[in-house]
């Protein structure tokens, strides 16, 4: 079995450690590194995250830190949903691990330059580190196999009506990443919202009974309970891992190709993800955009996962 | 039983059409005039279909044409959805009815200042009269009881990626009523799109055997025509009789009072309706905005006040 | 000798009262009637202002009182500038006149539909009134003869960095008509800043001893010092009066033929009036814009003009 | 005597190359590397350029090659002013001298991290090295003594009419640095316009006789050829000199410190350096923006520095 080649730039975050999760020993994917950007918190926190996921489920993965701040704009943090330290919920030992020397910019450039082009590059938090990358050393954007995102909507978004956190936090970077010309499948809140976590869900995965399902079940408690306090809902939408399971097993996820740009101009509309799934505008089509999730087999999808922590 | 007082400010089209024939003859609605805009067709068909479907069915209400231009950008039409006169489909007899001599803009202006206050201006095309009327005459802001639109969505347009119609064809003037401080109900697309004109319909509204059955039959026939070869869609969304439905009977809509901002300043996201149910950035409620509709009992107002035209 | 017959479209204000000077006797023009915009203070006062002026003059011309509010934006006046009345400085006798019942936006329309394509409107104020008649009665549009406004900048603004005064005050109605494909002669503040009003100026046309020239020094009295307070400037600079100057004499001005847009879409560049002098964009030539003034002339024409005052 | 550390950003071109004169030799600067950047011409050239350039003159300063692109936008470059290689005009001998191998990015970072905080850094293109550098590693920022840069206006723009060619071509980077909270001295237009390299500047430079002196006459040779052909002036204006001669002696400039903000958010006036000479916006100053430029001072400058070269 040909397996899928993968940096995984994430910003953990409750849903990036799922997503971890799912790209740490999934025999489908090769993890050559796990690149860390500021997004659900500060950098320091979102690294010190990684590492310690990592540590705990004996994930053998370099994690490389990356950009601090947004490329233009000011930075922002989900700290209403993530916490103080963007993972609140489970207690971890002592950290042993570090992270790489080397700034995820340039590991992602380096990575790049030396591959034959077979390299996916998925993002789950802002897309700062790839932006910077391609816009540091232009020569790796043909070197891109494609780039799975979590991020945007076509509807409404989730920090204001027009944006979804992850685009908005940095949406030029998403504008450097959208008008690259890479194959892009773009993972937004349309379906994300869709797998939502009740409580069930974290029960079924609990009674796995693994150091991996322990911490899913760590994770969600605080997660469910946040995106309850902040907006009134039953069970946290499981945003990041949906790009993972989609590489994991594409029939997860219903694509369409369409035109798709970031406004990064208005005020107001600042980081919409305006997607054109009925062609009105007639522009070229620029990404793959989810469109319908197959709820059950996400939910499945995760649980094999985890299992694999045995 | 007080009746409701309204100006009804349309664009017909074939929606608008479906909207007179809900005001023109039911009991609860005291129709002062009909206003005309440009919009689904230049103002000189529009004014021309609204008196065609006046003399047809006989309602004896004061049509006023108004303005031929948005307040600010170029003119758009929707000719693809509504044909070269606007109305595509019937066929009138002799046009004998005239339009009123005064402008609708001067027309708004009066009947408002002369009111007591308890004028519902209801507006199923681009904004632009009531607009205008507001900034030509400022006095007539808190003579509104309340303003009831078809425009705008929560989700994603219908003729851009971020805009719906009547709200793009004139974003300026859309913006002017939303910052006027007046009761605000917003009927867009996210519910407008759940009333889909299936075949079914179109026959249960035809046995109905009068002539305004005969004409609703006519003009779907064409609408749902054009919205399957622009979208792709078996029946068409009958968006504009919503706003009349609700007046009729409230039940039909469910909504919710929140922050809207109109997109004015972006080019890519121009025109759209920046609605914020969840609240998320703490602003004024400044609307109340539909967000699910009872669609059985909708397609029974259409029925039901068909049938008034025995 | 033939007359330009004008509409004078202000917003008294100090600089616009001059212009009334220089509009209200000189033979060369013909003087339809004062159209008054809320601007340098409020419509009322505005409005008495322009009363005020006329009737102490005595220049037997109708005033008509217009929008109270721009096309879109919120109201701003400049009562730094123009202090609590709008026009502080001169006391007048007991007002008797009235302005014509009519609004100033139907005046226009009027006006310019029963004519033969001979008007040239004159405007010193934000562009609301004539903005509002072409949007409410396009056909006034091609009877335009040609459009003379104070306002904009090829440099930089006197509100903000990027834009005028009686733009930014409406940039949306400035738009309208630089988009009208009318001719436009547009004097900024590349040549207003260059005839500031000295001391050595009110002193000469004190001397000539008239009820006008008794005007002028109260007037610029008031001015001078105002602009000395919120700017730091040594004589104000004589804005308004420079469109009749060149009406009366074009000699006065040195103007070319460019492209001309105006920014509405910007935050924070909005009401700059985007001028192309050396033909950077390749864009058709939207307006004559005046690039030099004959200093010695203005003062000259300023004179003369009081001087029919008798 | 002490020693101003500089880093010397740049796109050479005609004005950067004798910007590298004063920079080269003036025993008041302490060239640390000379770093290059996409603009006048594309990275491949400019780097070239400035390797011809140093070599010719026997600089013996590293040169670094940075970013090949915008940080966020389309690349544009000035081939209709610097030609097709960047540097039309003067004939190099072969080229022996290559550039570091390391990222002109990198080596800002870790030069400005090993520093006491005594780096000026000086832009004479778009600021997209200093940018990006800014944004790998935000620990620089505090590291930087101040940015003296040649770009922007106050009043109208050299390529857009509102917009200057350094800031437009990479509008998001001018936005970073300005926003950076570091001291800036903004070198704009509106002094580097009154410096205009008339045929007798040209003639005075010849007479010294050495190869900077040569160096300067084909260079200017042909810039004033091309800005006459697209502009139409008789002499260009030396831009980038500007920057290193006020280093040498800022007696040259008068400057103002002032509230300045970059527009990266419109279409039109995209890249307009809106600048607050009269504090009309009470806004908190951000640069020391140049005045006015004692011009005669200025040439003395340009001439004692190619004497150095003697």
């Amino acid at each position: 079995m040909e397996k899928t080649k993968i940096i995984l730039d994430c910003d953990p975050g409750h849903d990036d450690a799922v997503a971890i999760i799912l790209a740490g020993k999934n025999p489908k994917i090769d993890l050559l590194g796990i690149t860390i950007v500021s997004g659900n918190q500060t950098l320091d926190k979102t690294v010190r995250n990684a590492l310690n996921v990592t540590q705990h489920l004996e994930i053998d993965v370099p994690v490389y830190g990356g950009c601090s701040e947004p490329m233009v704009r000011k930075k922002v943090v989900a700290g209403d949903i993530h916490g103080e330290s963007g993972l609140d919920g489970p207690v971890f030992p002592p950290l042993e691990r570090k992270a790489e020397p080397e700034h995820a910019v340039n590991f992602i450039i380096k990575t790049l330059m030396e591959s034959e082009g077979d390299i996916t590059v998925v993002t789950t938090g802002p897309m700062t580190n790839l932006a910077m990358a391609m816009r540091m050393e232009p020569n790796i954007v043909p070197k891109i196999k494609q780039i799975v995102l979590m991020g945007g909507a076509i509807a409404n978004g989730n920090v204001s009506p027009a944006a979804e956190f992850n685009i908005m936090a940095d949406a030029e970077a998403a504008y450097v990443c959208f008008t690259s010309g890479r194959p892009m499948t773009m993972v937004g809140l349309d379906v994300t919202r869709k797998v939502l976590c009740y409580p069930e869900i974290v029960e079924r995965m609990g009674r796995i009974g693994n150091r991996a399902s322990k911490l899913f079940v760590d994770l969600m408690g605080h997660f469910c309970k946040t995106q309850k306090e902040v907006f009134g809902w039953e069970g946290g939408p499981l945003h990041d891992p949906v790009t993972l399971a989609y590489l994991i097993d594409p029939s997860v996820l219903k694509v369409k190709p369409m035109n798709v740009r970031i406004d990064i101009r208005s005020t107001e509309s600042y980081g919409r993800t305006n997607c054109d799934p009925f062609d009105y505008l007639h522009l070229p089509h620029t990404a793959d955009v989810a469109m319908d999730i197959d709820v059950e087999r996400f939910w499945d999808i995760i649980e094999e996962n985890i299992r694999l922590y045995g």
